[in-house]
C-alpha cells in the first residue's frame, strides 16, 4: 500500500485543533508549528476563528485545498461525520486521536467507521492512538522529538505512551528515529500495512514493534518476512500471557492469541522478541551501529577478576565463545603490564592496569589482530575513572573512540559503574556514552545487557 | 567459630604498611586512619621509621603488644615468617592482602602457610583479597565505604572487586552494609566459617554472596541452612559455566563443581541464587525494605495503558497476581479522575491523572483497603514529572512516602525514566529515590526489576 503521503503530507488538517489542551487533548496543531512543518496547515474548529496565529475553519469542508492527511481529535460521536468531509475533500488519510471505539466495547461504531471509510475512499490511522511521525516531513506525536539527520529507524506501536517512550528514550541513546507511527486500535490500517511500507522504505534500517494484537496473521508474517530479508525486526509483545492479554483489551481492544504459537512464527520469519522495553532499545541500538559482529567469538577486556569470571558465564549462557587468545597478542598485551593479578587469556584481566586508557587501546589493538575473534568488548569502570583517574575522562575516551575507527573488528563499550546515585559520575558516563555513540559505537551499561544485545543481534544475522 | 575479633579487633598491626603505594599495595593502613578506627595501630616496616604520623615497627616481633588482627601486603616469599611472627605475638587473625598461592598454581606455597598457621594457633583470611569491613568498628578495606548507622547487612565476596563492588553500590542505594569479607582463595578461614557467624550475628538482618567455589559442601550447606531460617541470603555463583569456572580458576584458583546440583542444594537451604550483580543488590535493597510484601498479589497503579500491560505479563511470568480490585476500591479511586483512557481494575491505569501525586496517594489509600491485594506498586514516570510537574517534584514524592507510612500494606515505588542522558532528570531521580529509601522504601527503576524482586523475596519467605 502506498503510504507516501501519510509519512510526507505536504497538507494537514487537524480537525479539533484548539489553543488550549483541556479534557485530555493533544496539541498537534502546535506540535507541526513547533517542528517548523513546511507544508500548508490548516486548524478546523468552529469555536475559534484563529489558532496560535494561523485562520482556523469552522469545518473540513470550509478547508480550501485537497489535504494528505487529516489529523482528528474531536469527539468519537463526530468521528464518522468527520470521515464522510475527508471524503468529500479527498483526503486519502484520517488519523483519529479519538478514542471511544473498542477498547471500550464500542464495536459498532468503529465498525461503522470503516464502513464509511471505505465508502469515502478514505485510510484510517487508528481511532485511539497518537499517529504519525517523521523526520524527514517534520511532523510528529511528541514535542521532546528532535530530529538527528533523516533517521535509519522506524518504530511501529499500538500503544501511544510506549510509541512516546520510544522517541524519548531513542533521542537519548542518539538512535536515530526516521518513522514512527502508534497505530491503536488498527481498525483499518493495521500492523502488517505500515510494516510491509517499512520494508521498501530505503531509509530505515532497522524497525522494533510494540504490539499488542495481530489482527491478519498471515498478512503480518508475510510483511515480516519480507522485512527480515534486509533489516532486523526487534518486537515487545504486550500481553503474552492472559492475564497480560486482559489488560490489552481493555487498553486497546486487543484480542491476544497464543504466545508461543506467536513468537515461534515470528522467529521463522526472523524477528527478534524481547522481553522489555530497554531490551528492545538495547537491540535497535546494536542493529544500528556502524559495525556489526560477523560471529560470535568475544574478546573481553576490563580490570577486575570477579567482573571477568561473570562476564564469561553470561557469555556462555547465550552461546558466546571466548576463544583463549593466541599467544603472540598474549604477549602483546603482556607488554604493557606486570603480571600480578592479571591474565591475558581472555577474558583479559588487566588489573590495575585497566584504569589506564592508552593500555586498554592497546589491548584492543592487540586481540583485534587476533583470527580467532569477532568482536571485542572493552569493559570501563566508571567508579575507578571518576575516583582515580578524572583528568583521563575527557582525553581517554578519545583514545578509544580512535582505536576503534582503526581497528577491523567492531567494538561494543561497556561503561559500568557501582555508585549509582552520584551525579558527578553521571556527567563522566553521559559524556563517554555520547562520544561513543557519535562515532557510530553501541555502548551498554552493563555486562548483561551487552552480552543479551550482541547475543540476539547474532541470531538475526545468522539467521538470514 | 569465633570470629569476634576479626570484625570487632582492638589493635590492628599492618605488615608492609608503606607512606606511598606503588608496586599494587592498598593503602589498608590509611584506611584505618581515614576511618578514625579508635583502636590501637601499628605499621610494620623495616624501610621507615614512621607511616602516616605513626611510629612504624620493623617487624611484627618489635610490637609491644598482641594484636587481635595482622593485615600483611608483602611479598609471598615472606608470607610463612610473617604467620610464625604472628604466631609469636598472639595475634589470633592474619589476613593476606599477598596473592601468588593456588591462584597461580602455587599450591604447595599455599598449604605451608596454613600447615604454618595452624601450628601457629593463627587463622587466617585469605589469601589474595582485601579482607574485612566493619562498620560498627570501623575497619575497611574501600576508602569510598561511609558507615550508615551500625549497619544491617553482611557481605562475603571470593573477589576483592566485587566486594569493592557491593561497597559502592550497597552506599549509593542506602543499603546499610554491617560486615564484609573479601575471603579470596579461602586456603584457611572459608565461607562457610563466615557465613555460620553471620547467621548467629543479630545485627545482620541479610546477607550477601559472590561466591567462585566452595571448598566444603555440607558444611558451607549446614550454614547456609541456619542463616536463612532467619535472613535471607542471595548468592551470585561466579564461574557457573565450564568456560566461567576457567576464568575463575585463574582468578582466585577456584575449582567450581556443577552448578545445577549447587544450586539446586543452595535453593533447597533456603538461599536465593541470582544471575547478576544488580539482581543481588535489587534483593538486598528489598529484603531490607521496612515491610516486606505478606504475599504475592499485587495491585499495580500508573500512567500508560502499554506499561501497564507490559507490568502484567512480566508479573505473570514469575508468579505474581494481579487481583481485580473490589468494586468499591475501584469507586473510589474513580471519584478522582475522569473515564477517558483509563482503567480502575488493575493495573490501574490513571491516564494524565497518573502525573498528579495527590491522585496517585489517594488511589494508593484506596488499594490498601482491598483485602485481596498484599503489595502495592506505584509507577512514577520521571520523563513527564520533569516534563510537565517540576515544580511538583520537591513536594510531590513527600506526599507519596507520607501516604506510604500510614498504609498497612508495603509500598515499592517504581522510578522510572525513558529519557535516559538528561542530568537534570537524573536530579530529580536521586531526590526522589533518596527520599523514599530514607523512608524505609525499597526502590525499583524499571519495572521489570521490581517484578523479579518481590517474586524472589517471596519465594524466600514463603519458603520458611
Amino acid at each position: 500500500m502506498d503510504l507516501r503521503k501519510l509519512f510526507y503530507p505536504e497538507k494537514i488538517a487537524v480537525v479539533g485543533a484548539s489553543p488550549g489542551f483541556d479534557g485530555g487533548k493533544m496539541p498537534f496543531f502546535q506540535f507541526l508549528q513547533f517542528m517548523e512543518y513546511a507544508g500548508a496547515l490548516y486548524p478546523v474548529n468552529p469555536a475559534h476563528a484563529e489558532i496560535s496565529g494561523v485562520k482556523a475553519y469552522p469545518s473540513l469542508d470550509d478547508v480550501p485545498e485537497t489535504v494528505d492527511l487529516v489529523i482528528a481529535q474531536i469527539p468519537a460521536r463526530f468521528a464518522i461525520d468527520t470521515v464522510k468531509a475527508a471524503g468529500r475533500n479527498g483526503a486519502p488519510f484520517v488519523h483519529f486521536f479519538t478514542s471511544g471505539f473498542s477498547e471500550v466495547g464500542n464495536m459498532e461504531l468503529e465498525k461503522e467507521l470503516v464502513e464509511t471509510a471505505r465508502a469515502s475512499n478514505v485510510r484510517l490511522v487508528g481511532p485511539n492512538c497518537i499517529g504519525v511521525l517523521c523526520a524527514e516531513s517534520r511532523i510528529t506525536f511528541n514535542m521532546e522529538f528532535k530530529p538527528n539527520g533523516k533517521g535509519n529507524v522506524g518504530f511501529l506501536g499500538q500503544s501511544g505512551g510506549v510509541s512516546d517512550n520510544f522517541v524519548r528514550m531513542s533521542g537519548s541513546r542518539k538512535i536515530r528515529l526516521n518513522k514512527a507511527v502508534s497505530y491503536g486500535n488498527q481498525a483499518d490500517l493495521k500492523l502488517e500495512d505500515f510494516l510491509a511500507y517499512f520494508a521498501e522504505d530505503p531509509e530505515i534500517e532497522a524497525a522494533a514493534i510494540y504490539v499488542e494484537d495481530v489482527k491478519n496473521g498471515p498478512a503480518f508474517l508475510e510483511a515480516l518476512g519480507k522485512t527480515t530479508a534486509s533489516k532486523p525486526v526487534i518486537m515487545l509483545k504486550g500481553g503474552s500471557t492472559k492475564r497480560g492479554a486482559k489488560a490489552a483489551a481493555s487498553h486497546t481492544g486487543a484480542m491476544a492469541g497464543d504466545f508461543k504459537i506467536f513468537s515461534s512464527a515470528v522467529n521463522q520469519k526472523g524477528g527478534i522478541i524481547v522481553d522489555t522495553f530497554e531490551q528492545m532499545m538495547d537491540l535497535m541500538m546494536l542493529a544500528t551501529s556502524s559495525r556489526l559482529p560477523k560471529g560470535n567469538r568475544v574478546g573481553f577486556l576490563g580490570a577486575g577478576g570477579g567482573t571477568s569470571v561473570c562476564f564469561t558465564d553470561l557469555a556462555a549462557r547465550v552461546g558466546l565463545e571466548m576463544p583463549v587468545l593466541s599467544q603472540a597478542v598474549q604477549d602483546r598485551i603482556a607488554e604493557k603490564i606486570a603480571n600480578v593479578n592479571t591474565s591475558t587469556a581472555n577474558p583479559v584481566d588487566l588489573g590495575a592496569f585497566g584504569f589506564d586508557f592508552s593500555i586498554m587501546a592497546h589491548t584492543m589493538l592487540a586481540m583485534d589482530q587476533d583470527e580467532n575473534i569477532d568482536v571485542i568488548m572493552p569493559y570501563f569502570s566508571l567508579d575507578f575513572i571518576t575516583s582515580f583517574a578524572p583528568h583521563l575522562a575527557s582525553t581517554g575516551p578519545q583514545i578509544i573512540l580512535e582505536t576503534a575507527a582503526k581497528m577491523k573488528k567492531p567494538v561494543i563499550p561497556i561503561l559500568s559503574k557501582f555508585a549509582e546515585n552520584v551525579l558527578e559520575m553521571e556527567k563522566v558516563r553521559i559524556e563517554m556514552f555520547s562520544l561513543f555513540r557519535e562515532g557510530g559505537l553501541a555502548v551498554f551499561n552493563t555486562i548483561q545487557d551487552c552480552v543479551y544485545a550482541a547475543s540476539s543481534i547474532l541470531k538475526w544475522s545468522n539467521g538470514r
